[in-house]
């Protein structure tokens, strides 16, 4: 199993980079800058069409979808437990949180964070101000879900989930209101952050904000 | 294993229902008419509290999310093999399809349908032509990669991906450039409209539009 992870500093790529160190298994990543418009290179749109990061060759062939790869990753190296198994009292939860995450938080991130250029520039607020609403509701979802004392998105456990969900709230960073604001994903935040694996990402991918 | 759908007719329901009669297992579907509001009834609440349909019961749980729903049918049933298997050499496009499917499509159809009530009725127009526009380009791509003639969206075979991708498409049937508009999409339509389990899902639902 060879992996080649292409990722932008902060971008999606964030939470596979990171899973991938906690995973302790051999791969490469090569640096496609989003601030230098790297993503539109003839020869990353070969490796992912979209242009979109992160994109990774598994064994030579290019994918691409950040939570596709966690789900992929786990998968493929059972022993670190980073998903239930198949047929296992907790995959339900995993797939449905990992769908949620998918098709509601990403997507309203790339609105807030696209929709001038995704979009006609004169209709941006309007994108803009619906995707805050449906992150800040997906924030009072995930910290009532927190609220039973769980330590990690799933359970006791980490998994892929949360290195998801960690990305995902590190974007909110500079919103108005921050994921850090609500009561429950706070000491949630501070845990995932505290890890050696978030900090050595970080390090290597030349982040400062938003660490413990 | 037993199963109970809440659907209304032709929501995000549409697929799992359809999934499970092609699996020819016993399953009990119950209606909760999103026309009469039933979505927002205290008692559906309480199954799946976005108020989103589908939900579904797994041995008595509830669950959400049509993409989850339809990954985990997949793995609970591998007889079928409506998913590569883990570990399969069209494990990695799988997972990716169907992420893709829920990440893009999925909440650009939300947006389409639904900007005015779910955001400021004064962005609806931005909201969705930028929708619309994700939606188009979502035609295009899968458009492109039904070009090598391949049946199904994953190649030869039927799958979940092919249930969740028809779906949507079948949303698409009033917009401005429906899917049907495109030329590589129509014969895969026309194919996967004249299933018997669609046709019976149809019937079930009482639906009688978008049919072969």
């Amino acid at each position: 199993m060879t992996y080649t992870l292409y990722y932008s500093p902060g971008a999606a790529s964030l939470a596979v980079h990171w899973m991938l160190i906690e995973l302790g298994i051999p791969f490469e990543a090569k640096l496609v800058s989003i601030d230098a418009g790297a993503q539109k290179s003839p020869e990353y749109l070969r490796l992912n069409p979209t242009g979109r990061i992160p994109a990774m060759t598994i064994d030579g062939k290019p994918h691409g979808e950040s939570a596709a790869l966690l789900m992929l990753l786990a998968e493929r190296h059972p022993e670190k437990g980073f998903a239930p198994s198949p047929g296992s009292a907790g995959r339900a939860d995993y797939i449905e949180m990992m769908i949620f995450l998918a098709n509601t938080l990403l997507p309203a991130m790339r609105d807030w964070f696209y929709a001038d250029t995704d979009g006609d520039p004169a209709g941006a607020e309007a994108v803009k101000a619906l995707a805050r609403r449906r992150i800040e509701a997906a924030w009072d979802r995930l910290d009532a879900h927190m609220a039973d004392g769980r330590t990690h998105l799933l359970g006791q456990e980490l998994g892929a989930a949360d290195f998801l969900a960690t990305m995902l709230m590190r974007w909110s960073r500079n919103m108005p209101r921050p994921a850090t604001a609500w009561k429950n994903l706070t000491p949630y935040i501070h845990r995932m952050r505290a890890r050696p694996a978030f900090i050595e990402v970080n390090a290597r991918e030349g982040l400062s904000d938003w660490q413990n």
